[in-house]
Parts: structure tokens; sequence; C-alpha cells
């Protein structure tokens, strides 16, 4: 492929992305890529947002295009990148969402309990790097934060890594919720290394700390949206009680991707472990678990059915959210409204009645954090860099707490 | 409801979209309509334009926010519209394409062949105007071009009605095609009502040719670009094949909802006769059609398996597009090169070599078309109002034909 | 005018504006709202930003826009605003900058020292109010908050009045400055009257918050951006120069319209009280303060004509900010600095070394603040509503001070 | 200056604008461009459209940022271009419009008349050579189109240059004209050079017809609306009549750097010839003239004063627009009824009654024309590479005639 034959993908986020190698494109081609297109970015925030339907491949293809244009922006700068390392930061930013299944905070919690999406991703990259014959052997380094330059697994994976900057202004185009924009552009022009990290310039302090402010922005309008924890936790409790009808020995409906997930006995080091369990995880998407839910919502178990019904049309929990625990006191008086209107078993009304804590912080101090390179040379975190916003505020996690049951109780 | 507490949606196309009456958002709550959550607006679009997935559902509530749009514009105009009638027209756009099944071009050449989406949308709106005792009686006799007031069927259904003012601004949204983007709200201030029939102002002559050059740009640059059209035509020869397997006996994967269109015997008469299968119709969206195509890419029939592992894993055939059609010699070499490289029989062969004719006329004065009011009171179709452009040209139907196979074939 | 016959604009913020009612227009046409058109919104932050060159009128017309859209969103909520208040509210909105001046903060500290452009707003509106007949009395009762219904002067000038809503969206528009970006339409729909005030809907607070971050961001980013403040003291320098020369006796051009302002004997007194003054300050705009700094390049004054000649041509001072006051010490420094490199007496050199200090407060509680309305009934201020952001910080004004001179000076 | 302190500029139209030599900066500053920025990019065009007060400084920044991503995208695809042909290329279009006087096109009809913009501009490119010691030899060889490598000229004129490019999308911005928006940016992308001439690649057909569609709605939409066109040949007149007194001895305001124009005797041959007289030329912007004519509302002359009266405040003619030309008889019969109306001579009613014609060809193919390159290497004009479209249409100059007289006389 000559340079100027690059391929040029549509992206109504950031324009026009090219390909800047075809190599690319290869990877972009395998099916383990293809499956993204099937899993959605936001799970079921569509349900309140109704623009929120796009996916994982999209992303990563959004990613793609803004590590390219801050690996250009750093050799600008003066910074030496060989081809070599632009292709494998490249790669990993491409790949580094490759591990996520369908849901998958619903699914982390049911069927893969206890793994994590990253893990899968790890294993998943290994297999790739064997079939494309060591191509990816930097990006899985940098990926890992075993390359010895550290400010490429910076762009990949930090406070301000491309992936971020690529959700936030995406999933603010998708939603509508315009309060959520960023400039990534604008962001990545004011990039710099210094020491091998990556850092910001003084100039640009304003548009970090209104990145901060977005994704918080983000975490409480779309991510933890009660509405949509209300569907997620209502999806998991379909998918464990699945799970519990298939073990028992009952007979449900499974498309062949989902089958093994429902009627084997997995446990993390299985999953870890078995080629044959990735290999199906790596044909499983978001189509197979709506083509379940819907043919459940004609299941013998009463339970099931009732949950796919509601999720399937619409008639989501009312969720309670504040800032204290709700009592086991509180969670016991809806489980017996269940059980009064729908004579079920208490076992089976628990299915009805979830409660949990959420959090968010919007900036991490903890961790390595997003730094502003003044211009005395001096370097800062952005949380103590602002003279005017207490962005240590922002650090500290809020926690709340929510209760949800069916529309159709009684109110309490 | 009280008129303060209208329900908010965020459309990033449209911004907030309120919905005016509460019965708008009970009919948006019924699971006929919720099924147009998981029916892409644009089907297989989204392997050329990653974005294009947004879905048929989000496309009622946008035009729905048009209609509301243009009927307070018209009654600001002086025109007399009563509660009822504004109702009425808002239930017909919402329901518009409430008929479409998964990939309904691919469908009606398929699994409903010869129904269109539009006989089955009639089916639908009379089941539910009997489940909501008569509320949609205006909507379907507008829909229906049988309500007096002739202005209203005219935007549900014409050459610049809500629907295409919508999906226009919509598709060139979310593919990033912004070519194509229109300025709806524009021509909407511009709409008046003249002898109960939709005219545009004289000043908004230039939006209207605008809109009409864009959505010829649509086509070919969306619509009918070529690998959609090869990735729609393989969909269609994995839907054949699969029916005539099943028809002849094969077992093969379906979910229950696709289960009856592959396994009865369906001709025109019974699909709209039977409220059974209008039944299992409105049970069927792409997940169903996307979940079996997975399945089959392990089906014992190759010419089946071929297919599917082509089309979820976006080997998609080359396809070669021309003003002239293509010759039966032409098309024999092809199967004869596909018998060669597959060892498969010359019917089997068929399906992997398919041809047919697109057209496309941007705008059509054989129809009623898009009326221009001048100030002197003179009413003209915009391709002769237009000093100009020769829109006339426009009207002209642009016919090409195309021929596509395996990549994997040597080249023609 | 009948209704459709609405008068309607085009702005790039807004998209179309509609004039409302005919008397609008009559307005907009007085000579005194036209004059708006030659006096620029943001002065000379052009030189930073090159986009921003629009100017008050727009910004008037974007103002009128929105309390449009804000009544018709509280009419929608239920609250009774009859014909005349609608009028009375857009007018004053129309007219709230009517009093500003050509580059309104440099004037203020030189050639109308001392007298607020509310001030002189009123005189105008009062003269207005003659010509059309005591068309205006409500809209001046609001403006002054001598209207008995409290809201409407709560939308014409509050923390977040209709005013702001227009020009932090507009500014950020044609600077180019995005993450300023606010959604006026957004907080608007969510706007109510409650005890006659206007308060937020509790689903607003994010976007109120988004407000209040991105008016603060603003301040640093746009208008109190350095280079734009040593470009204003260095305008206010030469208008001091000029009007001492001119006071003195020397003769130096000036247009008809800003000859009294030069020669006469003005003080606050005279300004609010001659007719004269009054009707010269109608007749003052950008084009006449600068086609005179232009021709003043070239005075016999080399103060003035030095002034002038860096200012024109953009070469601006050296501005230095800091958290602390600079010292005498640094001050005299600098001007010992001017009078070795530029052979002038102390006087003189002092119109080169300009300090002063600056500040910036996102938010006030202690004005009547934002309020928002929870589903309880409960009204808090936003900055004690949020849980999250601790937007009490952004309160406490944050004070800078700086140190300007020419760049040709040695550095310190 | 190292590569990582390229100057950033902000632009709403195509966000940050990195110059990327310091020499750009340095002629940017030099005061003959910084004059740009008191010269409106679109006259008097703000009086329909608000927001159009943006000014040729800006659009010489958005042109220079066109030229490096063009350039930039020609060397990806594998032109070779020197670093000293890339500053060459800028330099040219960063100073192609200099020679634009205020409201240019009042301007060649009334002071400089006969006098092309783009001749002056060549005697402003060849005073500033000398000041920058040759910097600029390139940039003139390739304005002139004596530069060896054509399609270094193509991308400084042409009928896809990057003038265009830049002006359509910014005055589509500024004016909220939404239809006439071009993706300026895809077209770049498809950019190649072939024997030496810019040429498209095939996919970017529709890209290219869009933009001469655009170009030709902005042309009625905005350049020639009938409003502005009204508005400058008020000014022209306004012009002529001052110069007519001004030569007959009168004496009339003028501030330094336009008085010149008015008092001495200029003709095509002094103006090209004279030193001093461009000297003065390049002093002279929209300030000059605006406050000329502010004055003049009180001269003596009534003609004058009521010309420029009826400007400022907005009280502009009617203007009557049609294809065929207006009549002696129809002049007559309006300068008539001026005379009945005012109480003037036959002569000074002259100056109330103006009539011409314009016209407007949205694309050309007579000069060299936008080729589109083709996959089989051939390369076609536009208007006949497009099948679907009669761009040949677009081609044929359309006239129209204008009659305009001040609204106050009675209608004919």
């Amino acid at each position: 492929m000559n340079p100027s034959s690059n391929k040029l993908l549509n992206d109504p986020v950031h324009g026009f992305i090219a390909l800047r190698h075809p190599e690319f494109l290869e990877v972009l081609d395998h099916p383990y890529l293809q499956r993204l297109r099937r899993i959605s970015q936001l799970g079921l925030s569509h349900l309140v947002y109704p623009g929120a339907v796009h996916n994982r491949f999209h992303h990563a293809v959004g990613c793609l295009h803004l590590m390219q244009s801050a690996l250009d922006q750093l050799r600008a700068g003066g910074v030496e990148i060989s081809d070599r390392e632009f292709k494998g930061a490249c790669f990993a930013i491409l790949l580094h969402d490759v591990g996520h299944g369908p849901f998958s905070h619903a699914l982390e919690h049911s069927l893969v309990r206890g793994v994590q999406h990253e893990e899968i991703g790890v294993l998943i990259m290994n297999d790739l790097n064997a079939h494309f014959g060591g191509l990816l052997d930097d990006a899985i380094d940098m990926f890992n934060d075993n390359y010895p330059r550290k400010f490429f697994h910076d762009l990949i994976s930090s406070q301000l890594d491309m992936d971020r900057l690529d959700y936030l202004q995406r999933d603010s185009f998708f939603t509508g919720v315009t309060e959520g924009q960023i400039g990534s552009e604008r962001i990545i022009k004011m990039l710099k290394v210094h020491k091998d990290r990556i850092v910001v310039e003084e100039k640009g302090i304003y548009s970090v700390e209104q990145f901060v402010m977005s994704r918080r922005l983000m975490y409480w309008q779309v991510y933890l949206h009660k509405t949509v924890i209300a569907a997620e936790w209502m999806m998991m409790g379909i998918l464990e009680r699945a799970r519990e009808l298939a073990l028992g020995g009952c007979e449900i409906f499974a498309t062949p991707a989902l089958r093994p997930f429902l009627y084997e006995q997995l446990d993390r080091a299985r999953i870890l472990a078995d080629p044959e369990i990735l290999s199906n995880f790596c044909r499983l998407d978001d189509t197979d678990v709506l083509t379940a839910i819907k043919a459940w919502q004609h299941a013998d178990d009463r339970v099931l059915s009732s949950l796919c019904d509601r999720l399937v049309n619409r008639k989501l929990f009312r969720i309670e959210l504040r800032n204290e625990p709700f009592t086991q006191a509180d969670i016991d008086e809806r489980i017996q409204a269940v059980i009064a209107k729908n004579d079920v078993t208490a076992e089976e009304a628990a299915y009805f009645v979830v409660h949990d804590r959420i959090d968010n912080s919007a900036y991490s101090t903890a961790a390595h954090g997003i730094n502003i390179l003044f211009k005395s040379g001096e370097v800062r975190d952005v949380a103590s860099a602002s003279d005017h916003l207490n962005l240590n505020a922002l650090s500290v996690p809020v926690e709340k707490h929510f209760l949800a049951y069916p529309k159709d109780l009684p109110r309490r």
C-alpha cells in the first residue's frame, strides 16, 4: 500500500480517519475485532439515550485516530518515535477493549463472574499475536507497561489516555449530552513528553480541568444514570436466574455461542485456562444475550419470564438512590411486597429487589495523575496546579446506594 | 400529566425532544414500537460507515419532533389545527415505519417475499388502534390519505415529509457524510398550507433545492454504496438458502421468532391474513437474523456456512457497477469461476454470483412534487420554479447494474 | 403584521431567530440600536481570538431569542404571562446593553470616567420610551426591578439571566474556545417560576454547574486573557493621553463624534445631566476610536504616537501576571528602564508601565444566587445543592495582579 | 523557534491553527497584514446576516491553515515538496488578498476606479518582499503563475483553490447559512497532483459537486443578496458624491487616510505608479469609510447627507430584481418620483435611483476547471464527469438586473 492509498473511514465524531498503515486494516478485519461491531459501547444506556447505540468497534477506530494524532504531535515536538513504536502504540490502543463481552458489567457479575475484561483481553491479544506472527509484540508490552519508554503506556492507559479522550467525546456525541463534550483535539495539541511521561503544557490546564469535570458529569448523567442501573441489574438477575435453571437441568433457549456459558461449570481458573472457553467467548456478543432474553419471555420459569418481559418491553424497575445505605428492613419490606403481589417464594422474590452501591471518582490523585508542565520547568499534578478549583474535591469518591423493585408494587 | 412535566428525550440530532402529550409516551412504550429499538435504520451500512448504527425507534422519535415543530409553525402561521388533529398527525408519523422488519430490503426479497413493509404497517396500526381503543383513528386515516384535510398526509408521506426530513439529517449525522446535511429546522420554518396542501415559501427555494441535492448525494454515497449492496445481497442469499434448507427438512438453528419464517409455507396471502404470522413478525428483529447467521457459519451446508462466514467476518463480495447491464456470458463466466475454485454445483455456485439493477431518482415530478408558493400567489413545482438549476435532470431515474462475486476469485 | 410574516434572522449561534412582534423590529431599527452594530462585544479580544469580532447588536438579538424561548417555556409550564408582559421582558433584554460605548472598559476609565454603562443605558431607554410613546414602560420597570413580578427581572439580570446565557454561548462560538460552550437551550428547558422567582429543576443541576464552570473558564481564557488586558490598558493610556493633550490646547485629530469627549470638561454629573452629551454619546462607536488611534500614530506627541503605533501594529506590551501585588520598586525599576531606553520624562514613562489587579468570581452566593427546585419542593442555592463539587470554592473571588511594559525593554 | 513551540491560533471554523514556520508569524505581524483586521470580508452583508462580521485577516489565516493541510496531504501522497516550496505556497495564500481595500467592490467603482485589488496586491507583495529581503520570491512567482510547478498556482488561484475552500466554509459559518457548508477538510483529503496539476480523486466527485452547488447557493443567498446589493450601491453613490464635492472644492470631513482619495486627482496610472498613493492605500480601512459616512450625515450637501443617513440607520433602498433589464422609462419614472418627493435636481436625483446587472456563474468550464482523476487514469472535468447532474447547467452565467430607490417613494 503506498502512502496515498490510506484507507479512509468516515467518523461522525472525528471526521475522516486515515488508517496510516495497511496492517491496521488487517488487524481490524480479524473476526475478534469485527466481533466488537456487535458489542455496544454503552450497553443498555440507549434505553434512556436513544442515540447511544454506538459499538466498541467504532470506539476502537476512534482511539486509533487519536493515537495517530498524538504521536504526530509528539514527533512534531521533537520526540523521536520509530515507525515500529508508532505501530506498536496504535495496535495497543486498537486492541485495548478486545476482551469486552456483551454488556460487560452484567456479564462480569453473572456468566463470567470474577473475570475482568482486561484479563481476557490479554489472552486474546496473545492469540492474535501468534496469528499475526509477532506483529503485536511491542503493543502487548506497551499495554502491560513492560515497554521501556513509559509514555507509550500513558497514552494507552492513564487518567488522560486516548481511550478516555475518545469515549468521553464519543459518548457525549451519541447521547446528546452536550455538557460532556470535550475538545480531544485541543488537549492532544498540548501533550508533551517530560522525563519519559506524558504531561500537558501549562496553557492546557483549563482544557484538562474541563476534561475532568466532563468525566464526572458523564458519570452522573449517563454511566450511572439510575434508569440504566436498574436495567443493568435486571439483566444481571436474568442471566443469574438462567444459569441457575440451566445448571439445574432445565432446558432453556440459548444460541450456540451462549450455551456453554449457561450449561458448563465455569470458574475463574477454567475461563482463563481453557482455550475452548476463550474461543467460545470470542463468538459471544450482544445478539446472543438479546435473543435469549426475548425467547425467555416465554420460559416456564416465572421469575425468568417476568424479568425478561419487563426488560424487553421497558417496564423497568423503579429505583431509589440516596447517600445512605438501605437497611435490611427496607429490603425485606420490598421483598414482602413482591411476595404479596406475585405469590412467589422469598428466594424468587429476591430477584425483583436489587440493591447495591455505586461510586464515582472523577479524578484520582492516588494513582499517577495528570501532570502539568509549567513554563518554569516545574511539573505538578493538575489537582494541585489549579489555583481556582479544588480538583481535590473531585478526587474524593462519591458513593451512592440504590434500591430497585418493580414499578407495579405499592410505593414505600 | 400537566404541561410542565413533558417527557424530555435527548437526541443528538435535534437536541431535546419534548413529548407533548402523555399518550405519545404510551404508544412509544408499546412492545411493537420498542421492537424498533432492535431494528437498525440503515441495515448493513455500518459495515462501511461505522457510526451508522442508529435504529428505527430513534428515527420515529425524531419524526415526532419534526411533526410537532411543523404543526406549531403552521398554527403560528394561522392554520387552525385542533388538538385532536395535532395528536393524529403525531401518531401517524410515530407509526409510519412500524411495519419494518429486520434488514427490510433483504427480508422482502426472501422470507416475506412480495410483502411491502407498508402493508404490514397498516395491519399493525389497526392492531394497535384496537388495543388503544380507537386512539389512532385519525392517524390511520391521515396515513392512508383518507383524512379530509390533505395537508396532514403531505406531512406524513410526500416528497417533503417529516420522514425524509428526519432520515436525511439523521443518516448524514450518524454516517458522518457531512455533505448530506440538511437544515430541517430551516425548511420547516418556511412551510405553509395553500389550498389544503403543504407548500414552501418562495424564500425557501434554495433550502428545498439543497434538500433534493442532498437526497441524491446520500443515495449514491450511502444508501446505494456498492459495498453495502454487496453485503445486502449476501444476506438475501443467506436467507434464501436457509429457507430452502429448512423447507427441505434440514435442521438448522433458528431463534423462536425466526423459526416460522424458515419452516412454514408462507405466501403473501397468508402473511397478510394470518394473525399468528403477524404476531410472529412483531417478535422478529435484527438480533434473530444476526444470531442465526453467526450460528450458520458452522452449518453443514457449505453454501450457507461459506456465505455466513464471509458476511460475519466482513469478507464481502467484490462488486462491479456500471451503466450497462451485465450479459449472461459475464454471469456464466463468474459462475464457472466459482465452480472451478470451490468444487460446487452450478446451482450452488449461483449463490455466489449476484447481479441486479439499482436505480435512484432524487426527485419525481410525476408524483405530487414539492410546491413553491411565490409572493405573487403563484404555486409552482420546484423543478420548474428553480431558474438556476435544472432539477428536472434530477427527476430522471439513474439506473446502474451490478455484478458481485467472492473476492477470492481471479479477477475478470 | 400577521403572525406568519415574522421577520426571520439568521444567527449562526441560535439558528433562525424569529422576531415575534413587529415592534421588536421597530426598536431594533432605531439608530440607538443600530449603533450597537459598530460596537464590538469583546473589544480588543480579537487580537488574540481572530474570530471574536461579533458586535453588541448581534448579542442583543440573541438575548431576545433566548427571552422568547424562556417565556414560551414558562408559559408551557403553566405560568400566566400576558402579551404585554411578554413584550416588556423582550424589550428590556433587547435594550439591556444600549448604554455601552466603544471599548467600554477602556472608556469608563478614561473619557467617561466614573460613569457605568448601566447608568447611561437607563437614560437612553427613557429617551427611547419617549420616542416610542410609552411602549417601553414595562421594560424599564422590569430592568430596574420595579415590576411587581420579580421573575421577569431575574430573566433580565441575575446570575442565570438571558444576557449571560447568550454571551457565554456566543463568545465561545466566535472565539473558538469550545470548552466554554454551554447548552443555553437545555438550561432554558428546565426553568420554572417558584414563589415568583426563577428556579431550575433538579435534573438541570449538572447543566447549571457546567454553566458556572464555563463562565469561570471563559474569564481566564478570554475575558481576562493577559494579552487582551495589555491591549486594553494601552488603549486606556492612549485615550487618557489624548484627552490630556486636548485639554491642554493641543490640536489632535478627532472625528466629530469623538471631539467633545476629548475637548470638553466632562464630569460624571455633566455626563448624566446634559442631553447634548448623551446625544453625542449615542453617535460614538468603535470606528471613532479606531480612526483616531490610527491618525495619532503620526501625532507630534511622542507618548501618544508611540502608544498608538504599538497598538495598531500589534506590538503589545509584555505582561506579567501573578498572585501577589507588584511592589513600588518593581514599578519604578520598569519606569527607569523606559526612561533609559526612550529618553522620556518620568511622567511620560508612566504611560508605558501599567499595573493593576484583576479579579474573577465565577459565582456569587452573596447576591441572589441560582436556585435549584428539588422534587421534594425544597429550594436550595446551587452552591450548596451540588453534592459533588464545591461550588463555594468558585464563589471566592480570585485576584491577580499584573505589570505590563513594552517588549523592547530588557527583561526584568 | 523549535517545532514544538508553534504558535497556535483559535479558529472557530477550523479549530486550532498552527503556524508552522516562525516566518509566517513575522509576515502576519506586518502592518500591511494587520490592516486586514479592519477590513471586513463581506462588507455590508452584516446588515442582513448579523454574524457576518469576520475580517480578511481571519480569512488569510484560514487559507494558510488549509494550504498547510493540502501540502501535508500531497506530501503524504508521495509528491516531493521542498520546505522552501512549502513556505512559498503558504506565503502566497497568506498574501493573496492583501490588495483589498475597505468595501472593495464599492471602492473599485468610486475612489480607486478601474483598479483591481489584485493589481494593488502585487505592488504590495513586492514592497513586502523588499522589506523581508526576498523571502517572498517564490510566493510571488507562484501567485503570478510564473513558478515552474503549476500545481502550486492551482492551490492559490483556481476554481478549487484554498481561497474558495476557506471563504465558502467561513462565510457559511458566520452568516449561519448552513446550506452553504462545505467540508473543506474532506476535499483536501482527496487532492492529488497529476501531470503537475491539482486533480481530485474519483471518490471525491460528490464532494466537488456539493462544493460547486454550495458556491452557487452562497452567491444567491449571501453575496448577491438584494438588500446587500442595495446597501453597496448606496455606499458607491456616497463615495462618488463625496469625491465630486471634494474635487469641487467643498470641505467635507475625512480621516487622514481617506483624504487623498477624495481630494487628489487619481487615475489608474497614478494609483499604480505613485508610491505615496500606495502607502496611503495601506493605511485605509473600513473605519475610515465608516466614520466619514457617519460624519457626512450632517454634511451641507443634501444628497450626501441623505444617503449617509439612510445607510447608517439602515433605511435601505427598496430593490427590484428581475431577469430582464429595466428600461430607460422605468428609470426615468423613478427619477421623476424622487424629484417630486424631494425637490432635487435631476442630477441629484440620479444618486437615489441605481440600476445595473449582476451575474453569477457557479462554475466555469471555459477556464481551467476542476479535474477528476478516475481509477482508470482518465482525467475529466467535473462538469462532464458527473453522470447524475448537469453541472454544465451551472456553468451558464445567470444574469439578473436590478433597480433600487428609496423606500419612501410611492411604489411603482
